[in-house]
């Protein structure tokens, strides 16, 4: 049995992950990692803890989906106590990436700013699609609800990364995020990410490869949350026993 | 027969309508304005000529399609030469606008920056659903060949203006043409519209009304750019009897 | 206060009724119809009963999400006990939708295969999409989840319904459910209703309107079910001192 | 320099190719084969012709963008005098597709229901895909012209026959062409494959893996003929020098 704890427990995913973790077998909840104990009503078997590293001490693995500073604040604490790490938190800074490089020294970590199976595939996709279909245009389109705070998502920018990737492009050079005024023709290489947001969209990505006669289109939309839970459970359950090391979402789904 | 000056006749949609009305009943070609004759050849019947009050007098009506600076030559000269004239041209400075409604006081000008029977419907769409759907959050993605040089596309922004017109906004205030970074959660009113380029895209435009359970999106998209040029044509000769004034598309198609 | 019965109480919809019934103002459960009274649990103060007639007493107003026969058992029921009744069951045979007009003689009745506002909108822009493009050809897609035993939706039939509406088309005529062989060009008036079938999707119909040139497309997607509950609770709080007559979903929402 | 024989000269794509061979290097046109030569106005050091193996000797490689019956006769002719053969046409029934392989033992055969590249990476995504997504449901919808004769398009069979393939099924016992009734559940294999007809469209073709949770959509749509066209002529210089066989384009492509 995995003992997961779980940092971000009062986010709309870390709600999930504790709900699917009821129903979910050889790995179970033993921690949560708040920052007032008040008010959080769960298993009294569950330690629910203000301090790091109390709640590290008392799991196997750690599933985050939090704010990049409490993540940050998670990351140095593992670097002291290291666990199996898996991170969905979007927005890290680059201080806050090389901190998860660092701490991957020593415990095995999966970054991944989508859990899901489908984005795993998409990236992949986006891949051999940018490679193939060299000269046409490359555009991203993604979709989240009207409470998403950071633009573009981190699954759009992972999906342009790919798609630069399959180019040799360098994605800082080459991004656009908005396009007004007398822009003059589109550029070659330049991948546009606009981030649209309204409603309750759990998340819609859209790659566009454009060129003269035809174009294809590549989408992802996730249609609830559960999506991102279930992943990152899979994703615990797999790393529990990995070597330390930074691995992705694909290493877990071995696609 | 409505004799049509063409103004921008070296431009993509103004090849279009000289190619059209050859097909079409009791409206001709009569005169074209160029930079320069040169390399410009046409039926010898048609005046070509390099001077604007030269090819102001050789024709009943205008059809313009050319550039923003252009434009503005000849809504000066029209000033002082009236004709009708169905103006076709993206990108007009606030400036230019007020030439335009200026000229409007002595002849009948038609503006529109696209003159296709189905942007005209989804324009009163918009505006319906927009009142109708009070709370839902309005987002506009447009997307255009590599080669335009504006953004967002004169249509989106009329589109936009439906919307705003609906929740009785003003554009200027509330609309968003990029996303990036912590930019935080999504206003109530902020309107964003969206320019994707690439390929040989004629035109698409999808406006989006979202909400907590439900979204509607609405899209027009143009297939051939003969959508333009003949509903160009088919604007002039509505335009060529009518009195002094500034008309709009759903005016010719009695929407 | 209105005093709701919930017929269908063990459906998908059913159940989410009750649950919103809960953060309602001004409306509450009072009775549930079930088949058998085993294994439901409900606050006690609501009258749980195998006896139509019975739950017809304890209530002010009726909420039906069931299936064709129980809705039927339901309608001969109401005819001597009358009630104001939202009917949300898809997929009546003419017979059950002729009981439904008998029982709107002595009673007010809504029928709605869809109580979502952004649907209800969206019937009226179709309605207009087919009177002002004339000579557009008219298709339906609807997609939803692979539990979902009738097709096309009835949603996706009254979308039907209001594009023929708007032709003067009969739909029984020109309806078209799938196209397979030989079977030449498309006829001027034939309208497809095609129905896809996958994974957890609530609900997403696209009504489109093709020409030469030129294509609209006009979707509403849901995004989760409780659209239709809260759309039903809203319909029969406005249904409860209306007049005998039938009703549809656009009444209720003044549109 | 490669002379092409162009079969099917009348018919759109046909036309096409002829327009197009004007502007390609190291090919050219060199015969056309025509039901009557009323008519038909080309440069005269073209051979029309009424009599295929006229037409078959007058060229290097044959380019066939017919109709079934026309192209039966023509693979019956070239089993008597080889070409090579690049076949576009469409609706092939079971005996002709044998008639295709036959003529494959003693000449190089390239025959491809649609010659972009982009549609050509499709179909290796979409066996990816199915591959990867194990106990996603499969559904495809495309989108042609009012003028098209059959459904569903050649393009589209092949893609579901590379959806099929990514799961280890026969598409003939899975397929599904339409839904209408009571259908009961989706079946956890079937594969629709939807045929949407209006207006102008050139192509349009979806296929889409739907779960709970999250679903995947990979659209290619053609904007232009001429996609088809510079494709064909593509693979028609390729297959010049190839040795007896049955290619795709994926061959071609060396995707």
């Amino acid at each position: 049995m995995v003992r997961v704890g779980v940092f971000g427990a009062n986010g709309r995913v870390g709600q999930l992950i504790i709900d699917d973790l009821k129903e979910s077998e050889n790995i179970s909840l033993s921690s949560v990692f708040v920052r007032t104990e008040l008010n959080f009503s769960i298993d009294p078997s569950v330690l629910v803890s203000t301090d790091i590293k109390s709640f590290l001490n008392a799991c196997d693995i750690v599933i985050d989906f939090s704010l990049p500073e409490a993540c940050e604040a998670l990351l140095e604490a593992a670097i002291k106590t290291p666990k199996p790490l898996v991170i969905g938190t979007t927005g890290l800074s680059a201080h806050q990436l090389n901190l998860l490089k660092q701490a991957s020294e020593n415990m095995p970590v999966l970054y991944a700013t989508n859990m899901s199976l489908g984005v795993a595939l998409l990236n992949k996709l986006v891949y051999q699609a940018s490679s193939a279909l060299d000269g046409f245009d490359i555009e991203i389109v993604e979709m989240h609800h009207k409470h998403k705070k950071d633009a573009p998502s981190g699954t759009a920018l992972t999906l342009a990364e790919s798609a630069a990737a399959g180019r040799g492009l360098d994605l800082d050079k080459v991004r656009v995020s908005g396009r007004d005024g007398n822009i003059g023709e589109r550029t070659e290489d330049e991948i546009a990410v606009m981030a649209i947001r309204g409603g309750d969209i759990v998340g819609r990505h859209t790659v566009g490869f454009y060129n003269d006669g035809e174009f294809i289109e590549l989408n992802h939309t996730a249609t609830s949350r559960s999506t991102f839970s279930k992943g990152a459970i899979r994703a615990g359950a797999w790393l529990a026993d990995k070597e330390p090391g930074l691995y992705s979402i694909s290493d877990c789904l071995e696609l």
